[in-house]
């Protein structure tokens, strides 16, 4: 790293650069050997790029290597983790000593790389991610005004992944001078040659109609390289691509180039052979087994208390429309709130906030990969961002949304129009998976308000809260249940209708609430009373409360929701009870059951079996039987 | 279309496709404003476009529109549905009449486009992925030796995702010279203008750079539009790109280019302004109700036995290396079968199927969104495509497979390297949410083989079995525990341990049935009995004979699974058991509850919680509270 009144100094000499490089080698070399596994070629490859890139370019605290006023690193290429452990050892981050470690359970240095080793942001391996969270650093460091930069390295097998592309047209429209893009075009991939080759004008052509500058190098060159980084340096208004020809394995005669060997660790004995090439090999420092691993992550930062909602019982408002609302509410006491939006701002609300405040919505367009990531890289600069899109377009960024759970990220994700309930536009708009995909992300808090004062309560609650929060909204207009003094615990859940002879709990969330609502009525005309209640939070379940209720029903329940059968509400309500030691009585689900179809919001939620009339039917089926 | 020995003749004329072209923008406002919804002003700038496509460029047969002898059209800007309806009606597909039946829940024309619609191969409505699907059709198309071409329609907006930039590589690295991309550049989105606006030239460039032959035109000119779709039929070696510079609502005064209208209907009064700027309008065919669905979508072909699993009892091999000589095994006796790997070949084992087919394997290298919707174009030709990744990494197509399911597509889908038992790569590489994300594919079908013959016969069960299949194998070598005569019925599962007197039902699948069968051993010794559950087909699932076994060990059960407690093995079988009606005494889900680390394989299985030792707890617990 480069003084700027922070630890280290730059290492002027290329030869000095060069020596950097050689020792990466050895490392990345051993600590794989050590371990028996990890991909010591693809770290080869990139040998003169990280030294020029640490020591040379970069400039952060490594006492303090995640501060928003330095400059940071991304290994989108999180295979070749030991090379980026290496780097950051030998900048004095942790010892070199621990490198021996990587890959152990004990080791914070595992196979890819996570947050909890410091001087990294992000969880990488899942490939073609790291340009997209190094745009939300950058864009988090503008918005934040540090002058600090991003660098991020990427494999060119991983640039044929999509979301490269939606990174670099992002950054592009967002002149992120302060991203660079490292390109280790080394020409194989895991399984055979990338698509592409050696023809690093491709790459340079792609990032040039990007709106990037776009610098093609020998990446074995270390004054090549680092005339790039000062080239980048000096480029305004445009982010650079410095594209390096390399080879796997460079460096060693019998790995440079060689295809099948793709992430195999070396055998000691062609260990030995490998380091016979590389000229002085320091001696192995013994670790002493402490950790390094960072010791807090990044937390949401607290805020007071936003306006209350304001709305009269049994005013129609929709659950997506209180969404916007409670963001703008947000944004008012909370500067670190932010919209990421998929062109979508319109039908998800978020041009509320954007309409209070200009500035707070972050344009992502329609690429939904590149939005969560963004976030995660806004995240890990402090910010609260919001992903908003249609629940169903959510799906498109699940992986995004499973290494942001690894990267034990701060990010909220709003859906709209979910289920059957959003009416003509069909099935291809209707988010009807999103609560069982959602529920399989670790430590992930599942919202699904039902009315306009807890779809802005559990707004609030989102960003409050670490970890992932995914908050499912709906299209249609429903009347609003609670008033602004009504508090929405995590977990928890409402209990809307209670008697103390009700026959059966029905429990249903968004639509399928009014639906048992109106069931309710039905049924009461009839003298049958039922238990009716608004499970809002999914995940984590408030287990308790439902057995307490079922319990009080006889172990009779109905669950309805606008979701498929499997892994959504239903799922969540019975296998809690069955854990909490409930004897269930005839329990009965109704869910969508098969691909549904355009038609009308109401005509649909009755033909596809979730309606009032289904859910009385289910209630006398469960009487019948007792 | 064209006419070559098939049904239709070219419009040579050009007045006759601007009449066209007028007719289908009549069409579109008429029929969305019927529907009371819809999106008039998206059509409104692709009418010359679609015009001159299917009344100009375009060989097919109406009675006929998805043979493969014909040329095929995929909207990838689904929500313009109503001008590919009244296209396809203009063509002679099915009457025009039928139109105003759009958006109606009777009617097969829903809000966007579904293969019940003949002329229509795969769902859109998800941007971004046509272009994927029509690189699959003319992938088939090749190799069916079928001269025919394949048209995509893509608005600009889309182009924002990624998908679309691999599915260009894609094509452009396969030369398929049968696919034309027709891009309607109207620089609207739906909540501002787009990124590039109406920049032609960047997306020339884009194009241009994957190797693409790209022309710009204006897309209201129908000479300059049938200029370039005459070009494209003379191009060799490369798709060609149609970039058409339009407006949004163009063609009507208070639409043309104006943001605020997207997906508004207009209003009856609106509509009669709009019908007086567009001449002399023809009258309303009343329809007769008859449904034009199409009677019958692809299913798999059938074909012989393949050659049996080749294994002895004992023998040590992983699922995943199963897999791969279960598809070679298949395309001994199925022409049809073909792999869509992801540059993982050497890890997943379709490199199997290509060390004995070469031609069998199609490499879609690091690009998940477009193998899965390659593969949904691929089916719609008749073909039998494998797509195999690591499992974790199919979470990047989730949106494409949840479309590929509402394209009643059958696509089969391996991921490899699944839960914490992959060991040191830590949890990025790992798949621990992909049976719950899987089950909530509706129709999709969930396979879990513990041992390698299992994992042939699953295999060649998702080759005969239409619609989406999942197929989850590990990396870990384990004995084989089957004969080749043992079948594996869908739903199903194997009893591997029983007796009179067993006290506890223990279920897994992959690394866990093996656990539990050491539990087995390990409480054997005590004189406690289990019985053992290999539940190979986690969808549908054998809820009798689930619900048989359990209750034959009173209701005790304990299920243990490499993935996340939420919607998978655990919830699917303790809801299966409560809605058979068996009371359950102190059910017991082993599972993983956080983000893994990395580690050595079974230290991790120990260490999250399902290994023998902890199912043998979990069993004393129940035991003791019996």
């Amino acid at each position: 790293m480069t003084a700027t009144g922070q630890a280290g100094s730059t290492l002027t000499s290329l030869d000095a650069l060069r020596e950097k490089a050689r020792i990466l080698r050895i490392h990345s070399l051993r600590m794989t050997t050590a371990a028996g596994s990890g991909h010591p070629t693809s770290c080869l490859s990139a040998a003169e790029l990280m030294a020029a890139t640490f020591f040379h370019a970069m400039q952060f605290d490594p006492a303090n290597p995640n501060a928003i006023s330095g400059d940071r690193f991304v290994l989108s290429k999180g295979h070749a983790a030991p090379i980026l452990y290496a780097a950051l050892a030998e900048a004095g981050v942790f010892p070199v000593s621990r490198l021996m470690t990587l890959r152990q359970f004990s080791s914070e240095l595992e196979g890819h790389p996570t947050p909890r080793i410091p001087g990294v942001d992000a969880a990488t391996g899942s490939l073609g991610q790291g340009l997209s969270v190094g745009a939300g650093l950058a864009l988090g460091a503008r918005i934040e005004k540090s002058p600090a930069r991003v660098f991020v390295l990427m494999g060119d097998g991983e640039m044929a992944e999509g979301q490269v592309w939606e990174a670099a047209a992002f950054a592009g429209h967002y002149a992120l001078d302060n991203l660079i893009a490292l390109c280790d075009v080394n020409a194989l991939g895991q399984s055979e040659r990338t698509m592409y080759r050696h023809d690093t004008g491709v790459y340079q052509r792609k990032f040039e109609s990007e709106g990037w500058s776009a610098l093609v190098v020998d990446g074995h060159d270390i004054a090549a390289v680092t005339a790039a980084l000062d080239q980048a340096r000096s480029t305004r208004s445009r982010p650079t691509a410095v594209i390096a020809r390399t080879e796997k394995g460079h460096g060693i005669s019998f790995l440079a180039d060689k295809d099948g060997w793709h992430g195999k660790a070396l055998s000691p004995e062609q260990l030995e052979k490998a380091l016979a090439e590389l000229g002085t090999i320091p001696p192995i420092v013994k670790d002493d087994g402490r950790s390094y691993a960072r010791k807090s992550l990044p937390v949401p930062p607290d805020f007071p208390a936003p306006p209350p909602p304001n709305y009269a019982l049994g005013q129609m408002a929709a659950s997506r429309e209180a969404y916007g609302t409670g963001l703008r509410n947000l944004a008012a006491v909370n500067p670190k709130v932010y919209s990421v939006d998929g062109d979508v701002k319109n039908s998800a609300f978020s041009e509320t906030l954007q309409k209070a405040y200009p500035d707070r919505l972050i344009q992502g367009y329609i690429a939904e990969q590149n939005l969560v990531s963004v976030a995660v890289g806004m995240a890990a600069q402090g910010l609260v961002p919001f992903v908003d899109t249609f629940a169903c377009f959510l799906s498109r960024g699940y992986d995004q949304v499973r290494m942001a759970a690894i990267s034990r990220s701060n990010i909220n994700l709003c859906g709209s129009h979910c289920g059957v309930s959003i009416g003509e536009d069909g099935p291809s708009q209707m988010a009807l998976e999103d609560l069982a995909s959602f529920r399989a992300i670790p430590g992930a808090a599942v919202f699904y308000p039902s009315d306009a004062v807890c779809a802005e309560r559990l707004t609030e609650e989102a960003a409050r809260r670490g970890g992932i929060c995914y908050i499912r909204t709906s299209r249609p207009k429903t009347p609003v249940l609670y008033t602004a003094e009504e508090k929405f615990p995590v977990p928890g859940l409402k209990v809307l209708r209670k008697s103390a002879n009700d026959s059966v709990t029905v429990i249903g969330a968004g639509v399928t609430l009014y639906e048992a609502l109106k069931a309710y009525d039905l049924l009461a005309a009839r003298k049958i009373a039922i238990r009716v209640i608004d499970l809002y939070c999914i995940k984590p379940v408030d287990a308790a409360a439902l057995a307490e209720n079922v319990r009080a029903t006889g172990g009779r329940v109905v669950t309805v929701e606008d979701h498929y059968y499997e892994g959504g509400l239903g799922e969540t309500v019975l296998t809690a009870l069955v854990e909490a030691g409930v004897a269930l009585s005839e329990p009965k689900r109704l869910a969508v059951d098969r691909v549904p179809h355009s038609g009308k919001p109401e005509e649909l939620v009755d033909i596809f079996g979730i309606s009032a009339r289904h859910i009385v039917a289910a209630v006398d089926d469960i009487l019948r039987a007792k």
